[in-house]
């Protein structure tokens, strides 16, 4: 809780940014997680990394909770206040500082959108490719060490972040990595931060990897008999190392709901969305090996999207799948599992995930970046029914447990945040996590960065 | 120093596996820096987990140095004893401990040599593309970020390592990262541990990314009249996205040296020594295309190295440039600079760098991984002249100042070890250099990792 002598040291230090109004903590106080809203105190708009590091020395000194807010698209919990104190919303530092297209690299604030970085690069042939679906801030992005769709052929943002400028307590800007492609400098505290949910400090300037467009790009989507067998395909396609640029899994759950959202008339059938990126050539090689693939594993109904706009069309039905879903269960929130194992034990990790939802009997559904070995089953309860909610954490626990059997992690991409705690433990060992807790303890001595995310404060 | 009550220690846990002899310490007291050697007090010929847990807490206890050792190639003196103590060896440590061909991935003891590995994947169609040269141990490699001749094309060891164990103070067993390719689990223990040289804790197990042997490969050199000429085209490929496995220039000194060592009639000029990895089109494609750019700007002298004989031939060569140079100096000593700028800056680094080693005198040689913007001046210097140590260290500091300026690195593969700390001051910044420290006080609290190493204990 903000006593009000530290609200008044805040207000004499950012006049009109600082809010307290019910609205703005109200939504600063929230994801897409399942999680109940837990509104921060107050809220920064901060517009320079002046204003950053005046609020982190400040939530040092004071003993402030202080927690980094982009898009508020996570969907682990990471930018609930669950200990009041301070929202820090970044997204007025939204400026694309550089474009140096010799060297295929951006400079961004934090709060730059994904969408607004690629519409400001596509004029010169460039593009970002990670794209975890929302529109989410890249501070946000780096911060959970996002990925998505492209994460297959391009990575992820522990992959694409080169350097970065970072405040951390009592109140210092960092400087780690830089333009260069490579570099065996001391340690690596650009690739510590990434990920790291805003618990040791706060982003303020990200220098990323960016690619040329590719000369052709072809997608198409694919109807499998059953889950497994789209999953068989995927495994021999990676596993021949074609370099497809995507390759994502909708289950016939998920079909349903984003043929209704967006009014395509996909078979509702297990279904892969892939696409191709690369010369003509190449792309017509690709296609020719999975098509090859897909017809032995029972892959028919190829379509192919031509046209940009056909394309584009598959793409957002694609990032709808989770909103698709809920529409279709009005009252609903839904847990959101994010194993990823190696490309080897995929089928089993999925297989035994259907098995057990069904055998389960809530709804659900699954979408994945099947490509990396990742994949989300997302089970929907009702936030009213208590046993739903166990139900459901239940399945996602035992979820987890075969993929740390399966040498998998956790979560490929969503992060910690408040859900996934136990399962770090699990992940990690003991050892391992008191190690990421000494680091914690060492950066943030007054435990005020993002208090009771990725290990309870 | 150790004291004999502490050796007494040490012996009673590891009996002759521990030995004090002088020819043992004096072999792990240098590497191949131009520092003179500093022997350790004893060392531990480590065979398992268990033994480097035990000598970890025993150092820790009893706070004794303890400096891990591998091949002894680092070129900072990061192996060298500057406070005595112990040198663990972990060169017993080279099994390989499995192979996942299916998920392209290896887990090996931090003994295996590259080459060693190599041996053993060649059969299963399988690489691992990652080589600086000389025969190094993966858990040197790690230790350091080293990368090398592949990297251009395959990353470093940043990009390539996906999991490790290793013992860290007071004694305990930390594993970091998974089989799985991407994971948001957690803060970033794998790149943390990746290019500390040693200082933060002891490496006992890789999980590595291994490649397909590629299905076609070709290499050739090409002769420029100057090294800007070389330079140029190496920027213009890379910009052009030409994705080259490798992409090495040699000066005229360079070439000059390994013609003699290794019985080669290579033109003496400036030479780009180009590797491609792909299907016969795709390889054609590339090859097409760095002809015409090189041709465009003066290459000349294009020879082909049809067979994987020639191949090893003259890769070989290229590997002992450094050695070749130093046996043409009887004598010397070699001060080797290791900056990494980005592309677009590369000719003028390069030009810079040249300029000032002409003008001061010195005998010199040039070799650089170009494709990534990294090149290694090599300043020949009589031990026994202060005054041309003092000129080669300025030399070095000039170039390091300019690459910073570059928004480069002054080290991409080689790291820190005793002779860049105050560089990397300059590089990350006083803050960035307080907080590795602080992870470093947290982690190690008695100071005794690889202590005097990246930054002074």
């Amino acid at each position: 809780m903000l006593t009000p002598d530290k609200l008044t040291a805040l207000h004499a230090l950012f006049g009109d940014r600082l809010s307290t109004q019910a609205h703005a903590c109200e939504a600063h106080g929230r994801d897409e997680s399942f999680y109940p809203p837990a509104p921060p105190d107050a809220v920064l708009m901060a517009e320079s990394e002046q204003d950053v590091l005046g609020a982190v020395a400040c939530c040092h000194a004071e003993r402030i909770p202080l927690i980094p807010f982009g898009a508020g698209t996570s969907l682990e919990g990471q930018v609930l206040a669950v200990q009041g104190g301070l929202s820090l919303d970044l997204t007025r530092m939204n400026a694309i500082l550089r474009v140096d297209a010799a060297d295929l690299t951006v400079t961004v604030q934090p709060g730059v959108t994904r969408e607004q970085l690629n519409a400001a690069l596509r004029d010169q042939g460039l593009f970002f490719p990670i794209d975890p679906g929302a529109n989410a801030t890249l501070g946000g992005m780096a911060s959970t060490r996002a990925s998505g769709t492209n994460a297959v052929r391009y990575g992820t943002l522990r992959e694409n972040v080169l350097a970065l400028r970072a405040v951390l307590p009592p109140g210092q800007v960092v400087r780690a990595g830089s333009r260069a492609k490579k570099s065996s400098a001391g340690y690596d505290l650009a690739r510590l931060l990434v990920g790291s949910e805003g618990t040791l400090g706060v982003i303020t300037e990200l220098t990323l990897k960016v690619h040329p467009l590719p000369e052709h790009v072809a997608a198409a989507t694919v109807t499998f008999p059953t889950v497994n067998a789209a999953v068989q395909t995927t495994i021999a396609l990676i596993q021949c190392g074609v370099p497809i640029a995507r390759c994502e899994l909708l289950d016939a759950h998920a079909i349903r709901a984003v043929n209704a959202h967006d009014h395509l008339d996909l078979p509702e059938a297990p279904l892969l969305l892939l696409e191709f990126h690369g010369s003509p050539l190449a792309v017509q090689e690709q296609i020719r090996t999975v098509q090859e693939l897909a017809t032995e594993l029972g892959g028919t109904a190829f379509q192919w999207a031509e046209t940009p706009e056909a394309r584009t069309r598959l793409w957002r039905a694609r990032h709808h799948a989770y909103w698709s879903v809920l529409q279709q269960h009005p009252g609903c929130r839904c847990l959101t599992t994010d194993v990823c194992v190696p490309i080897s034990h995929l089928a089993d990790c999925v297989n035994t995930a259907l098995q057990e939802a069904e055998a389960a009997g809530l709804p659900y559904f699954l979408v994945g970046h099947v490509g990396d070995g990742n994949f989300h089953v997302g089970y929907l309860i009702d936030p009213q029914r208590a046993e739903q909610l166990a139900t459901a954490e239940a399945l996602s626990h035992r979820l987890v447990q075969h993929a740390l059997r399966l040498e998998g992690t956790c979560t490929g991409e969503h992060g910690i945040g408040l859900h996934k705690q136990a399962y770090l433990l699990e992940e990690a060992g003991e050892a391992a996590v008191a190690t990421m807790r000494a680091i914690k303890a060492a950066l943030d001595p007054h435990g005020v960065m993002n208090p009771g995310k990725v290990f309870a404060a």
